[in-house]
């Protein structure tokens, strides 16, 4: 969409677009938080510039480690996420911080006055925070995440914590996006099974069990242990996922998480592992695209006989498989 | 798929098949607990017979009232569902219950060890549990929530309970599922805000504070009422969500949130709300299913093609819009 004309000046063209797209893609580049938040902004509104703005960014996409962090509401997500940035900071290296969780104080806006603990790392030039609410965004997270993440990627950044909550499957889809996938439980949740439940022990590459000083953490490491051994045996040489023991709140154990997530890294990329995930995670996100595109072709051309259909469904008049068959049909 | 021949009788045909699927709708119309047991597990799985199953149970679909549970972990989702149960039974009403929430005790079978308290509804004939593991299922909870809500409509029930998680995208999509939401908080948990954040505020029809024996629960009455009045000016005529107080392990407030939940349904009829909410519904399992087909076509017919495209994404060749476009295009 063109941008309204400006009182006295020619009306903006495409050219012009795109010429501000770039210099917004290069200010990014150079690191200026407001490029990298503009950019974000467009991916997160599914703007009709995002196609021109991957286009942009693909050559240069894919150097950053992306680590997921993942659990349910109350284990610490967040407080990890701080003192992952702190630690990667003192080591120098240029941090990104994408929240999807929406129990995250990161997420959320103007609701929650919570943002505080972060706000030393807002006003650092080599931290990238941002949330992401993607709700009606076609094509959804699985769309937009990874688009966000080659933002923060063109941007500089060496490693991007994705935080998301461990339940549902949005949220799974999401762990797909990272390199490396941190699974963390905190004691006395009963949360080793919720987390087998939910499916996630399969998405682990490190475990992290948070407030280790509370009561129950051995319970935990052990029931988590036992669990990791039920599972498919592994090969000689594959990655066997470490638990790794933290108090977040106070920076325990995040040297030695810090360790682990490297070691997951070097391992990948040492047997394979890395590019296979990459190549899985661009099926995904390609496929996620190209359904968005579908979705929105039925929205757009076939609304007014989506709506026949569903009439004659909720009628009981046929039944809804008919009806997708048709409507795919063009009948 | 056809099933194997069995030894020394004629390979079965298709007209078997239906046959014997047919013999199973009978059965679960007649209330069979088995019956429909299995005809909820031909969902879950996406067997190739659900478009004939479909078929068969729309004429007789839409009778049941499907009244949605959503909120976080922790709030009583599951006790006030048993609780509701009860109620319901004691009214002499034939009740489904469909468990979509991952930390639900009627979710995740084997791990869990605490269905002891719906074991004395399981024996009672006129109700039917079930929970629904859909990870991998193609449509997602999107397509397999509405097949499995027919499954139980067609076995009699009056009233169906689906409980869900209130995080994430997928499960607010299946709360679109409902004729009636009920959105469950409860005090101490800053609970108000969350479901503020999480955008499930908005899909509440009735909203249950639970646990309201325990201290807080005037203030997430009072937040609660807050946050209601800041949304738009409702017509005159509108539904107003009521605040229910309930305490659903004593069974307190149990009758007062059922005459809600009555209350919004006749309201919705009276004013058109209920076929309009039902139309959207069967839009949404429309598009659901004919984008799954989609999929599963990329899946079968382009994979190999998925797989190029996917490489060149992922060594930044190519940006991830074009290789949807490309694929759409069947280049």
């Amino acid at each position: 969409m063109a941008a309204p004309p400006t009182s006295g000046g020619p009306p903006r063209t495409d050219a012009d677009d795109l010429g501000s797209l770039r210099a917004l893609v290069e200010q990014a580049r150079a690191g200026r938080p407001r490029a990298v938040g503009r950019l974000i902004s467009l991916v997160e509104d599914g703007a009709p510039q995002l196609p021109a703005l991957m286009a942009e960014l693909a050559p240069t996409s894919g150097r950053a480690h992306v680590v997921g962090l993942t659990g349910s509401p109350g284990v610490g997500k967040s407080t990890t996420t701080t003192a992952l940035v702190q630690a990667l900071r003192a080591r120098g290296q240029v941090v990104g911080v994408l929240a999807i969780d929406p129990s995250s104080p990161f997420t959320g806006g103007a609701l929650l006055g919570d943002r505080v603990r972060m706000q030393d790392h807002a006003l650092d030039r080599g931290v990238f925070i941002r949330s992401m609410a993607t709700r009606g965004h076609l094509g959804g997270l699985s769309a937009a995440a990874p688009a966000a993440l080659r933002v923060l990627d063109a941007a500089g950044c060496d490693v991007v914590l994705v935080e998301t909550v461990g339940v549902g499957q949005s949220e799974v889809e999401v762990s797909a996006c990272a390199d490396t996938t941190c699974v963390l439980l905190a004691p006395g949740t009963g949360d080793a099974i919720q987390v087998a439940k939910a499916g996630i022990l399969e998405v682990g590459d490190v475990f992290v069990v948070n407030k280790a000083d509370r009561d129950g953490v051995q319970a935990v490491v052990r029931d988590l242990r036992t669990m990791l051994s039920m599972g498919a045996p592994a090969a000689p040489d594959a990655w066997r996922p470490p638990v790794v023991r933290t108090v977040a709140s106070r920076g325990e154990g995040i040297e030695e998480l810090l360790e682990a997530v490297t070691a997951h890294a070097e391992s990948q990329r040492a047997g394979g592992g890395w590019a296979r995930r990459r190549r899985r995670r661009a099926r995904e996100e390609i496929e996620a695209l190209a359904l968005a595109r579908v979705r929105a072709d039925f929205r757009r051309s076939a609304g007014p006989r989506l709506d026949e259909l569903a009439a004659a469904v909720s009628e009981g008049e046929q039944d809804p498989y008919q009806a997708a068959a048709d409507l795919l049909a063009g009948r």
